[in-house]
């Protein structure tokens, strides 16, 4: 059974189709070529973020970096990410929560119909006063991928990085989420503030002292008055300069998961980010006794090809 | 009765000390002229603060700004904020918490004896399990000062700024403090962050706007969230650009005043800061029906003038 008919557009394919992924973020551009079941055959990452492509090059950076890919008549390729926002190729609009699977394959935005698409972006909308709207884009196809691998169809997922994200997923539809500028405000204190004067940012992690400032961050009256414990316990040797990137890494990862209550239905918590991010979040979680299973790109690869193959139409 | 005497340095003024009273932060360097009266004769202010001055250059900037001032022999000084650093003129070692007039007194770091000194900072070790240090420089005479002008020996303070400062004061001493990054922050957001892209620093205050921010962290889980709310609700044209450093700016200085339980026994909240800042801070505070009363800059110069006159040897 096909949810999505095309009436106009039958299956002109002679062989099974092979699937180009491409996550095309703010900062990073990755394709993924995949086979007909899913497996992936060749992986490429550049440096060529939306923010680097001129008004109306998408088109180019596109064809340059993945057209030997497109060139064979049986591929076909989903692109998830700020590829599909205001700043983008085109502007795919958000759909709206709850959403699955069934909401973001009737959303897509064909760029060539029944060859290339944008998967939509999600939105939400808190039950605040204000009503606050929340916004992802590209971590809604890691997370329906996390959760295939995972076999699960009900989890709070956590995908840190600049903007992290906080989701509710039930029975397969993406209920509430909520981003949270942990990355962000990291890398402007690092750079920019009165603490970048004395941190050592090229130091590796210490982790004693990263779950010091998780621990701080639990009893902290509010986190604008705990981060000047980095200047003050650097200022009083209190903390050696190398150390103080992990004090402040601790303290805002700390608050982020301070305020989130992980019920105990929802665990093991599914983690998705890179290998460093990974590593610091499951220390912060096992120190706050929340178990956790984590994920990282293949989340990517596998959500894209569970969308491809969940019965849109292509040509 | 001299609660500092110093025998070797008999008084050897003919005429009543007049008062050369100087406030050197790390962006600004003002100066007053004060009668023996301690009334303020003349202002100045100059945009030297102590990162603009290179290593060994202090006396020369002091000189060239107020050395006609000194070149009366009946005149004295007291130099108050970041000069009395490491990074200053000379570092005036931080005096310790509970501290009052009578500690700073006895902390002054001589430039010329019995002429020119340096106001020490106070530090304070907060009760947690780091014992965290937090420091001041310069606020800790606008807190004397004020609390003169109020004629109040107890209170609870908030000084706004850079690095706000929430202060207790029992019995004419300094008891504990807390320094909160909020305006910091709120220039790192405004200035660097992904929401720095769409907002418009032009526009004047909003109040409704602000005062719905001040609402909204109220409630908020964690300010790390509520602050991606300026991007969405921007995002979604909910609020327009010029209004949404007005609606940061509630954010960050209702999550400040989110954190502190105002105790009746200390309200009026006594307020010290510029007037942009003290109207904010004043509307915030009365939105959430806490009573303030404020000060401005002439509380700088009424502490230093206190704490001249409570019994200091001068020659």
């Amino acid at each position: 059974m096909n949810p999505f008919p095309n009436p106009d557009m039958p299956s002109q394919l002679t062989k099974p189709a092979e699937w180009v992924m491409v996550d095309w973020g703010t900062s990073t551009l990755r394709g993924a070529l995949l086979s007909a079941q899913g497996e992936v055959l060749q992986e490429r990452a550049f440096a060529q973020g939306i923010l680097t492509v001129p008004d109306g090059g998408f088109a180019a950076v596109f064809a340059e970096r993945f057209g030997d890919w497109m060139a064979e008549s049986h591929r076909r390729c989903l692109i998830s990410g700020m590829a599909g926002s205001r700043q983008g190729w085109q502007e795919a609009p958000y759909c709206l929560c709850p959403a699955g699977f069934a909401e973001l394959g009737r959303h897509l935005l064909w760029l060539e119909p029944g060859r290339i698409a944008l998967v939509p972006g999600l939105s939400c909308m808190a039950v605040d006063a204000m009503k606050t709207p929340d916004v992802m884009r590209g971590e809604e196809v890691q997370i329906f991928g996390a959760l295939q691998l995972a076999q699960r169809d009900s989890a709070t997922l956590v995908l840190p990085g600049t903007h992290s994200k906080w989701v509710q997923v039930h029975s397969g539809r993406v209920t509430e989420f909520k981003t949270f500028m942990t990355g962000e405000i990291f890398a402007l204190l690092s750079q920019h503030s009165i603490l970048a004067k004395t941190l050592d940012l090229n130091g590796a992690l210490d982790v004693a002292t990263f779950l010091q400032g998780i621990e701080h961050s639990q009893q902290a009256s509010s986190v604008l008055h705990s981060l000047f414990a980095v200047r003050t316990l650097g200022l009083f040797e209190r903390l050696p300069a190398a150390a103080l990137p992990s004090y402040l890494s601790g303290l805002l990862i700390g608050e982020e998961l301070r305020s989130q209550a992980v019920s105990t239905e929802t665990v093991p918590l599914i983690l998705i980010g890179s290998d460093a991010l990974k590593l610091r979040y499951t220390l912060a979680l096992q120190h706050l006794n929340i178990a956790s299973q984590s994920w990282g790109a293949e989340a990517t690869w596998a959500g894209l090809f569970a969308l491809a193959t969940s019965g849109l139409t292509f040509a």
